[in-house]
Parts: structure tokens; sequence; C-alpha cells
């Protein structure tokens, strides 16, 4: 099957969180995406771009001020343009409502689709045909959002509550939920009716400002102005004056949670293996084990096990053995190791705390 | 209080044992006894050295022919006569039998006394007041033990079954016990009368010679051979015929249980704190945690602990965080890590063998 671009479609890509579960393999210098987790050879950032670029050639990052060098150096394919550098952060609605507003300031109305850096799909072809239903719906005015068909009651997603057929492969969304606890989770996978909420939105540059400035008219305003001095000598000074005045909200409360209520909103169903890679744990639960049962990802060193059954090494440059801990997780760094267990991986971002520069 | 050496004793150190429990800071090139294994600054093998140093200048240390130069090495002290190089590992009794039969050749007859060079005992002056008294009674012609008061119904050790007084603090055995299951265990040290067996014998080369002699004659017969040869030029020929011959038999079998049953034995009762460093959770158990419930031994990094008590960091030279795994054992050397925790330290052993070299 040949894959051709979608006439007019940009991809915007927020590359934003530092992943402190992921310590000591992200830093503050070196966050999540930029960092080839599942020893692939592609950073996460990268393969996000490889995964879009059947679908565009048009993709505009949105990154830390701190990051922008790095993500031009890891993308040669991007020019200095498509890289959008906020000075601080500010939440994901300033993110992607700046990225539609530069987009729209460039180039007129166009839809857009906004995909995190950090995620990890299995299934690219069906993602990508996921995107294609998608676009049309936003041509139609809709706020799209791809949904995933979720394979167990978990509790680390919000939900979508899908509602009518609006075209093939197209259902109006009725609310979006917050993340459940476990027992809602198992009610709302049996009896159906409801995906996983990917943060992945596909829309009009004019319908997402529109609903906007109607819902967030501070920050329509805010991202309008900036974009207007984008490419311009007046960027930094209003850059410095706007950026920090704009809303900290998430897209989700921002515009999907109301738009939604209004009727609004639509969901394409996809059904790709999605994991948003937050901790050890998911990383484990990606990669498949050796014969002895342990991952090694990217060491150059031996590593043997005795009564440790999951142990996943990574990085690690001295021959290891581990004795006795289930689910064991070790990490080596150049300047750093983690030693933890599957169960504790969500405590790992206190560890990242004890090691924090002042100020970091 | 001032010291005095013991006239005409020489200490005997067997120093034997690769300790692979405390794989990966034991090596077979690098046994335990030779490993500075609580950050002390001295080896296992120096600090019995110095412990014996205040009972006798003579001090005989037997080893593996492969850490000969190693033990003379560390230890400037000892002359290269002092260091009976063993062509082979032959259990215990070879090697005191043998130290017995080169001090009588050497000397005439002697009180030696046999400590292993891998214990640790907090109260070296309680230690050589006890061996003190146990000279007296080994120049009486006893078999003389000492034996260690037991803190707790431990498994790890052998008993021994105190019988009646002989002399002010030497009491003679009745019998030797084997390790004890955990309910005869109990059993002992709520009844008193049984001390732990500590392994150190204290004994006239003619007693222990003469006991061999009707016990273990081939034995007898063979070290007396190798000792007649051993500051020849005949040293080596003799050795390599008669060595491999000697019977594979601990001194506890060979001479202490029987002789005991013959009322031969004597012990004893020392109250000094008395470890054999078997693994890291005896290591552990030795030394004092910092503030944070952290014991760190020769490491130059920081260590960092979330949700994960009783944690032991051995030698680690980047930022160490351990999240999660309650009484973790971490040991860095400068080829291997080792992971585990103190509850799996016996394991530690099978993890040695993971790496070990072909024919090592």
């Amino acid at each position: 099957m040949t894959e051709s671009p979608i006439d007019g479609f940009v991809a915007v890509v927020p590359a934003g969180g530092v992943g402190s579960r992921l310590w000591p393999l992200s830093r503050p210098e070196r966050p999540k995406f930029l960092l080839d987790l599942l020893g692939t050879g592609t950073s996460l950032l990268q393969a996000t771009l490889e995964r879009l670029a059947p679908l565009t050639g048009e993709v505009v990052v949105v990154t830390g001020a701190a990051h922008a060098n790095a993500v031009l150096e890891q993308c040669p394919q991007l020019g200095q343009a498509d890289v959008l550098a906020e000075p601080s952060p500010r939440d994901s609605m300033a993110a992607i409502a700046l990225a539609a507003a530069v987009i729209e300031q460039r180039m007129g109305p166009r839809v857009i689709g906004s995909f995190a850096a950090d995620h990890v799909i299995g299934d690219p072809l069906a993602f990508r045909a996921a995107v294609r239903t998608a676009v049309g719906a936003a041509q139609d005015g809709y706020v799209v959002t791809i949904g995933v068909e979720p394979t167990e009651p978990s509790t680390a997603f919000g939900y979508i509550q899908v509602g009518s057929e609006y075209s093939e492969g197209v259902e109006r969304v009725i609310a979006f939920t917050e993340k459940p606890d476990a027992q809602t989770a198992s009610v709302m996978l049996a009896g159906g009716g409801y995906v996983w909420n990917a943060g992945m939105f596909v829309v009009r540059t004019d319908v997402l400002l529109g609903k906007l400035a109607e819902l967030q008219p501070t920050l329509e305003q805010g991202v309008r102005r900036i974009a207007a001095a984008w490419d311009s000598p007046q960027k930094e000074s209003v850059l410095a004056d706007v950026w920090p005045t704009l809303t900290r909200i998430a897209i989700d409360h921002a515009i999907a949670e109301p738009v939604a209520a209004q009727g609004g909103v639509a969901v394409v169903q996809g059904s790709f293996d999605w994991r948003d890679v937050g901790d050890f744990a998911s990383v484990a639960d990606i990669l498949q084990p050796d014969a002895d049962g342990v991952i090694r990802v990217a060491g150059s060193a031996p590593v043997g096990v005795v009564a440790a059954d999951g142990v996943i090494a990574i990085g690690v440059t001295k021959a290891l053995a581990v004795v006795g801990i289930e689910g064991a997780v070790i990490v080596e760094t150049e300047d750093a190791i983690l030693v933890t267990t599957r169960a504790s991986a969500q405590l790992v971002k206190d560890a990242a705390k004890l090691f924090q520069k002042p100020g970091s």
C-alpha cells in the first residue's frame, strides 16, 4: 500500500515534560522525548516524526527553549522555523494554540493534528489511517480526537464516551471522563462505548482558535498576538510580554470537555497498540525479554539473574547480576544508577529529586 | 593494660576459601580474606594478624599457592618462610596439620593456635584473654577450642556442649554438634550449656600430630614427610608427590569430634562479639547505617533511597538511587555490579557462577 500525504495537513508535535519517572535516563537537560528509550536507535521524538512523515511534510514541534537546539540536532528534517520554542512551560493548551496560531498566520487556516512526542504506537499504518479519517471530520468543523480501543481496564488514562455515528469510522463524543478507579474502569470496559483518550486532536486552526476565543479569550488573544510577531523582529519582546500571561490549562479542560458538551467533538477509534511510556514498568511492558526472561536495552555488559523473574536492565556497562528481586529494574547512565522494581516504578520521580541540582 | 607475648606460642592462620557469596568483591583471584570488606582500611587477613600481634611475633599463614604473593604484599610483617602455600585446597585438617608439622620441624614442639583469616571479632582484648587461658590448658595436653557465648539461636554455626570445669575459665567438652535446626537452636540457647563453635583451636603440635597419627595416620605421615622437606630443595617434588594424597577432611571431623569423645578437648568460653562474615547480610549486620538508614561502604558516589529501608551500598562510583526495595544490597566493583537483598544474600554464590570464566 502506498500512502500519499494529506493535502494541506500540518502535524503539531508538543515535545515537553522531563519524564522524571524515567530518571536517570531522563534529566531536565535530556527529557524523555529525546531518549532512545526502547533501544531502537531512534528517540521517541524521532519515531513520532517518522510515524507522521507519510501524512505530511509539514511538521511543527513545540518545545521548551532549552531543548530547541537538541530537537533540531536530532531531527535534521526540521528547519529552524519548524521548531517553536516556548520560553517556559504553560501546559498543553498554550503550546497547541501557539502552533495553531503560527501556522494560520503563516499559511492561512489549515487542518492540524496534535500528537505528543513521547508516545509509542505499535501499528503506524493503522494510526495514520485513523488520522486520515479524522482529517475528514475536522474539515467539516469538528474537533476530532483519536481514541484507542481499550484492551484492559486501565486506570492510567482518561476515557472518551462514544455516541452516535457521524460518518464512516467517526462517532460523536458524549463526554470525556477523568482517569477512573479500578471498578469504574472494569464497568466501562465490560459495558463498551468507551475508548482511551490518547490526547490526539485533529482540528482546523480556525475552529480551534474560534472555540478558544469563546472559551479562553485571553489565551486566544495572547497566542494571536505572539503569532503575529513570531516571524518578525518583535518576536522576543512580544513573547516576553505576553507568554507569561497565558492561562495554564490542559487542552482537555480548555477545549475537549466543553466543546464535547456542545456536541462539537468527534472521535475516530484507533485499533493500534498505543502506549504512553511514563515509567520503567511501561518500558518493560513494551519490550520482549530474552530467553532467560531478562529484558536488555542498550547495554554493553552481560546480565545474569538468579531467582529473579522479569528483570529489565538498561544501559549497563559492567557485568550485572540480579539475585532474588522479582521485576527488578536496573538503569545505568554515565553518572547514575537506578535500582528499583516494576512495582515501584512510579516512585522513581522521588529519586530524581534526591539528586536534583539546586534550581534545576 | 599492657599485653605481653605468650612465650613460645605460634599463631596459625588458614587463609582459604573464595567466599563466593561475596561476589563481585570476592573472586578466585581476590578471595574474601584479602578484602577490606568492612571499609576499615584493612583486609580481613590484615585485621586477623593485627589482632594476633600482641600474642606472638610468630605467625604462619597457610594459603593457596595462587594467593601467597598477595598475602606477602598485604602483610609486610610476614617473611617468605611464614607463608605456607598449598598446591591445592585439601580442607582444614591438611592446612593446620601442615602448619603444625612445619612449625615442629623448625622449632620443636610448640603450642599453636589456629584462627581463620576471615572472621571479625569485636573485642580483641577479650579474644586474646581467651587465647591466653586456652594456651594454659593446651600446655597440659588438651586440644582447646575457643567457644563463643551464643547471643541468638543461630542455625549458621555448630555448637559445643560444655561439661565440667577443668581449671578457671576452662571446661571440658562433652561433644560438638552440627548446625542445628531453628527449634533445636532455641532449646540449646534456652537451656544453656552450649557455645558456638568458632573453629578456633589451641593445641601443642605434638598433641595434635599425635592424635592425628592415631586417627588419620595417612595424613599425619604425609604432612610429616612434607614438613621434613619444606625448607629443603626437595620441597616441590615431595609436595607434588604427597600433597594430592592427603585426606580431605575438616579438623572438626578429624580431631575435634573424636578427641572430644575421648575426653581430650577443652573449651574456653569467649564473651567477645564474633562473626563469620559469610555473605552481604552478615556484612550489613556488622556495620552501622547513616542517619537515612543506608549503610555506605567504600563508595565515592552519593546514595539515595526512596521507600527502601536497610539498604547497603558498597563501592558505588555513580550516584545510586534505590527505590522500593527493602534491604537492597548494591555492590559495585571495577567490572561488575551485584543487585540483591539481605534476604537473598545466600544465593549470591549462584550469581558468581554466572560470570565464572571457564576453568576458574
